[in-house]
């Protein structure tokens, strides 16, 4: 029987990922003067920079931010003015200090959930920042735990399930990202539901088998798909 | 009696802060050209902008590139090319990749300690950076566990030993920094020992009280310290 129910933070309970695309919009017309590219070129290079640099800097806005740098320096050849280097940097200010704005149903979903389980938050990124979306939230107070990673793969939510005492088939994982909050549960023996985001980074994209796991529209949709999951897992007496 | 002994990471188990002092030297040779202005005032403005950007972008070596970039931008009034604020942007990256290198005395303190004692890392940063200096230090398969935060006072504090299940009285923290080691934990009702780096971080300045807590020259003391204060707790016959 599933007893723990663990939601991702960002593109699950509160917009994320939109706000990445708009600021590499803004980003974009920073940089236009000083080079020819195409928006696509623009972001692919920006792509390439941010995956050369993750090993070093990791997830989250401050590593979005010296990636943006990297890829105004590299793009327009040494060109841009230092002037413009800070607009740049402004934008991931910006982008820390943004408000948090819930998904829609976001509220009545986790409201419903905390009446029967034990509900938690694994999310990863930056640890100051996602703290403070974690508690600009206002769901912090119905939360039995909150988990701030630097990777979710098989090793991390194993070690977050060891170190609570969580058996994986008792585990639920809630994301909607495919890669990081679906397989690497599954593959520990734990169920998982995907609720897609209307964007998804490039990053987070991975293949997988379809029908593996549920597919929600909206999060509002979470109650009863985890108590028809609940059902199934149900001894029958056939 | 102590139980649980938490050891900070960054200038208590690895070097850190004399890394950073190496940076800021480079980081002012980049500078020099483009601005007439004393070390000591170029140190002064950095720290300002390092504060500054202290809630937004917190502790860890990403935060003080993102600064090192404002500082240069600023100093120079957007002189500086930016060629040159790559250059600065690399020596975050090389700082990050620094190898860890351990301070004397630390694996046989902690092999010790490790004897009698749940062992345990608190420390602050990145999380990313942190977690590869846990795992780089080889200390890790010593620990009982390791907890990254993003500040260390006494709510931190107060959280980790809630989740952890551990009494105030029964736990120790050993660290370098008074004001996020030793104070936070004594106000909670725990133990503590500082253990004194030779260069300090200005922010981390506390004031405290002369002998209301153990310094030691090196973590080398640390075993026969712990014993002490256990005898001291230990109920008399008096």
């Amino acid at each position: 029987m599933i007893e723990v129910i663990a939601l991702d933070g960002d593109d699950t309970l509160w917009h994320s990922e939109q706000l990445f695309v708009d600021t590499q919009e803004a980003f974009r017309e920073l940089v236009a003067p000083f080079v020819d590219l195409a928006p696509d070129a623009l972001d692919a290079h920006l792509l390439e920079v941010e995956r050369r640099n993750m090993p070093t800097f990791g997830y989250g806005v401050k590593a979005f931010t010296l990636s943006l740098l990297e890829t105004a320096i590299e793009v327009t050849k040494g060109e841009i003015p230092a002037a413009h280097l800070q607009s740049v940097l402004d934008l991931g200010k910006l982008l820390i200090d943004h408000p948090v704005t819930l998904l829609d149903g976001v509220p009545e979903a986790v409201d419903a959930l905390t009446d029967r389980y034990r509900v938690m938050i694994i999310t990863k990124g930056d640890l100051l920042h996602q703290e403070s979306k974690v508690a600009r939230s206002g769901l912090v107070e119905l939360m039995w735990q909150v988990d701030i990673v630097s990777e979710k793969d098989e090793e991390t939510y194993g070690r977050i399930l060891e170190r609570a005492g969580i058996d994986p088939a008792t585990f639920a994982m809630v994301g909607n990202s495919v890669r990081s909050d679906v397989l690497p549960v599954l593959a520990l023996g734990g169920h998982a539901v995907q609720i897609p985001y209307h964007v998804t980074w490039e990053h987070e994209h991975a293949d997988h088998e379809e029908g593996a796991f549920p597919v929600l529209d909206s999060i509002r949709d979470l109650p009863a798909c985890i108590e028809e999951m609940q059902a199934a897992l149900e001894p029958t007496d056939d």
